[in-house]
């Protein structure tokens, strides 16, 4: 395979200026919940509130200087653009976001506040409208996650967890098209050939569970979820491969247990991340990984940018 | 004076295997709006939600063993009877917590939880129920502050501090009866001569901004204040000259400035904490402690017991 520990290693020698080494923090409020040793490797306090700001930043890095300075462009449902918004503010270009209608009001004046154009659109039509944007203005797309740059820049998460962590026996990382994951499990791969890997995803949104059992990538019906930031239908082409040879196993969680765990993390854990972010939580929650007292697991907080509004339907949760 | 860092540091070697080191956390999101470098130390993410466990763990491993096994009993507004309460169940011994009618429910539910008994009273009364149920019982009553074991516990969050940051120039920490800050500014003190250390209490109760100008303890008017876990209207007795000697100032911070620091912290820095936990970021925010953008700034943050419920009133409070 191409795509190997070593992409990883240059990106974060490229990235490390510009993003957080975030914290790996140890949450012994959470392991009677789960029946484990509940660490967290916090990106949602990352700059721009999600890891997303890693692969951005290593795709622009990767880029010639001659095409950057035409701008970049982007489809996202928030954290990718907001990241991609922060990365062309601090390199100096023009940055447009893609968005789909469906974007909750905090995600938008995020980016907007970053200097970022925004065009919004029906989400089955964001790439689409991407590809006429970038055509119009000769600015290049960044995509979410269907790209080796991007996936190397998020793996830098992985090479953190590992190395801060050395004896971690689980890594759960939040599922959509696959860029986090893939890079993430390459690089724990790499490092610790030992430590296992899961990705989790929307149980309405089930892309990766389905083509794994199909042996290729396959497309599932576009359906909501709370999980907002996984609301890709199919994998990346590129990721597909990446997850297939280095992961685990994939669990597809049901809405109502992923806002539980994030209800857990944060009355409990006292941190607060969106609710993508909880759904690896979530699949421990729901019984879908397998866990043991003893063991050392690590969830993946993706992002941490929710409204405060959107708290309000956690109160009546039971824990 | 007869307190001092060693106090502190039996009291680690005491208390250590029934404690968490909290995390010291670099929060970079927050440096805008503070004008400093902001760290926090996250006593929020103690076990039982808040530094009372330190104190109240040491104080009953320094009584004999024939008196703690009478039980122990608290008037405390909740967080102090949470800690007490988890402490007798770890060392198999009888609590009784004295509350005021005034606790959240979020407090008495999990004091319940615990295994001890409850009873509540009046605010002002909350002393003197308290010495009755010792007097009925043979229990023993652990003060909330005014001790020199409850300050010595308390103080073991300023060692890790210093050890944690030992290039930190201010340190900020909650006030009510001055057991934390009494313990944690002698810390701070002995290891770190010219780090500041300041007080912030509520602007409702300024009980040592009012005892520090007269130059003695003085009781000032029992007002309600959102800074619940901060009621007391009088300084310590032991704490006062403690506080007197070592402390740099003390800011009396407006609860419209605490919540407001509590949204800051949860919506930027993703961290849950109470609003008596917020108390020190309010006393900047509010222009109370000189900061300058090149000072490394830590905020105790002293507990995370709030309700969901609670969170609704930060939604319409503009950051």
């Amino acid at each position: 395979m191409s795509f190997t520990l070593e992409n990883i290693q240059q990106a974060r020698a490229r990235i490390a200026p510009y993003i957080l080494q975030t914290p790996l923090l140890r949450l012994p409020a959470l392991d009677p919940y789960l029946g484990c040793q509940v660490y967290v490797k916090a990106e949602c306090m990352q700059i721009t509130g999600a890891f997303k700001l890693r692969g951005a930043m290593n795709k622009m890095l990767s880029l010639p200087r001659e095409q950057l300075e035409q701008g970049v462009a982007a489809a996202s449902s928030g954290n990718h653009g907001r990241a991609l918004s922060y990365a062309a503010k601090m390199l100096g270009v023009r940055a447009t976001i893609i968005m789909p209608d469906t974007a909750p009001p905090v995600k938008l004046d995020a980016i907007r506040e970053l200097g970022a154009e925004i065009v919004q659109c029906a989400p089955q039509d964001r790439y689409a409208t991407a590809d006429r944007v970038c055509a119009e203005q000769g600015s290049v797309l960044v995509p979410p996650f269907n790209d080796e740059d991007i996936m190397a820049g998020q793996g830098t998460a992985g090479l953190e967890i590992v190395e801060r962590c050395p004896e971690v026996d689980t890594v759960i990382v939040p599922l959509s098209g696959g860029g986090l994951l893939g890079g993430v499990s390459t690089a724990v791969k790499a490092l610790s050939p030992n430590t296992k890997v899961y990705g989790a995803e929307p149980a309405p949104l089930p892309r990766y569970s389905a083509s794994l059992a199909q042996g290729e990538p396959v497309t599932v019906p576009q359906q909501p979820t709370i999980a907002d930031a996984l609301i890709g239908n199919r994998p990346g082409s590129l990721c597909f491969p990446v997850i297939q040879a280095h992961v685990d196993g994939v669990a597809a969680v049901d809405d109502p247990v992923t806002l539980r765990a994030m209800k857990l993390l944060l009355t409990q854990g006292k941190l607060l991340a969106e609710p993508s972010s909880c759904i690896g939580i979530g699949a421990v929650l729901q019984g879908l990984i397998p866990v043991s007292p003893e063991d050392k697991v690590c969830f993946l907080l993706s992002g941490g940018n929710v409204g405060l509004e959107q708290l309000r339907i956690l109160e009546d949760i039971p824990l």
